[in-house]
């Protein structure tokens, strides 16, 4: 079974160069891999909430929050 | 040709989470990943500062730093 990651972005600069290096280089044989636009669909913000995020972009795997350089503020993102 | 993807880290408990969920998680099919104790081999730190790493756990890929959460600031290590 694979394990679940989440990207978590905003479409900032930063959070596009760590979709296209970062997310993109997660192996797909052992990951399902989701790409969520938070400010497209700011109805999963208290999901990623949830998960520990606080800013994007951020990758959660199995569970577990990794922010990745920084784009922007969750709280700016509502 | 493979990627290369350099993990640098300072043996901390954020840099232990990071290398063993999202270092881990990389493709290694893509991607010759390499892991950096910076704490252990400080001759290597200003290889990591020129390639735009500023703090720990950090994860350089093609050339570009991502910063994974915050473990040490770089001037710590020294």
């Amino acid at each position: 079974m694979k394990t679940l990651a989440r990207f978590y972005h905003a479409g900032c600069p930063v959070c596009v160069a760590a979709e296209q290096q970062l997310a993109n280089a997660i192996d797909p044989a052992r990951f399902d891999i989701e790409i969520v636009h938070l400010g497209q669909t700011k109805a999963r913000i208290a999901e990623a909430e949830a998960a520990g995020v606080q800013s994007v972009p951020a990758l959660v795997i199995d569970g577990q929050a990794f922010h990745i350089n920084f784009g922007a503020a969750i709280a700016d993102l509502k």
